[in-house]
């Protein structure tokens, strides 16, 4: 016996996500059918306004809240807020890395999202990346630093050298976030790459 | 800093799903924002078609798919296969039940899902639940045998005393399915009630 179709159809669609197996699929399945109408509607509601109102901020290519038309784009809540730093761009290669720098409370500057990293082996080159829109920012003038947080990876690296090699001329200073040991890990457990790195960049207290 | 509603929106209605905390919600909401409309409308749809196509069968209440208008209700695919054993119906309190006794694939006959136990404390009553659906399927008179599957809980205990005292005067055989310890779990990690449960049931070799 299968499942009817429907719900094997749902349980195909949940298994695409990411960290949901087969059983986990059908456990959400399961639950979905069991829920009642109004709520399935509630998420089905939520799924399709994330595709139809949010798009990318026209600045920094974060997300945005698309509200009414703009011939020149929607701009994102960091980008509108009058309170932040104009003169500091944190250049991140997802909006996830932006959110999760967010919850630290303690970035006052703008952001940069690069839509992926350089990788030569996938096929993602500079032209693929909102990279030339990053210089157009910074040949405004208004920018004094720019800080690469992107992955600490072979691909990351590559892509803070590329950026770094663009933005020199320009006369910015650019920086990127430390590497070194993570906080509350034993060094035990650290490996020896990580290590390598703290010791290079050990600071003077 | 907030996310933008839509995704906010999104991600609480994800933090509802069973086992789907704030992180794993933010996870699923920027993978599914991350996605092409296409892949998010599939999910939608797999949705909405299992609230409009899934009904309950009108003979033992599993999932079965509702197609065209019959006025006597659909029936399931296991209620429609004539191969299955009718003398035989297994009871269990949800359809998850009954699709975990028909993967092990040793079950012949057919079902009937309560649609849950008995529970004074939460209110559920004898008249809540689908028995008289139920008697009503065994006075017709082809039933030799009726197997109770339910949890091996207080509730689960309680709503099979009170099926086997309703069934007994019809003079069709009830049985329960065996409790005893777990296939390929330790003895010693094993429970009091259940290693008791299972000292109880010993069978003879």
């Amino acid at each position: 016996m299968n499942y009817p179709e429907p719900l094997e159809a749902l349980i195909q669609e949940l298994k695409k996500l990411p960290g949901v197996g087969q059983r986990t699929a059908e456990r959400l399945a399961f639950h979905l059918l069991n829920q009642p109408e109004e709520e399935v509607e509630l998420l089905r509601e939520a799924l399709r306004a994330i595709k139809a109102e949010i798009v990318l901020c026209r600045e920094c290519f974060n997300f945005a809240e698309a509200r009414g038309p703009d011939e020149r784009g929607a701009l994102c809540g960091i980008c509108r807020d009058p309170g932040r730093d104009r003169s500091v761009i944190c250049v991140v290669s997802h909006p996830q890395e932006l959110w999760k720098i967010e919850k630290t409370g303690g970035y006052p500057g703008l952001y940069h999202v690069l839509g992926g990293l350089i990788s030569p082996l996938r096929d993602v080159h500079p032209e693929d990346l909102h990279i030339e829109e990053l210089m157009a920012r910074l040949r405004r003038g208004d920018v004094r630093e720019v800080i690469l947080a992107l992955d600490p990876t072979v691909e990351g690296e590559h892509t803070s050298l590329y950026l770094a090699r663009q933005i020199k001329p320009l006369g910015i200073l650019t920086t990127r976030i430390a590497q070194g040991v993570p906080i509350g890990r034993d060094l035990e457990f650290t490996d020896e790459a990580t290590l390598s790195r703290a010791l290079q960049g050990r600071v003077t207290l």
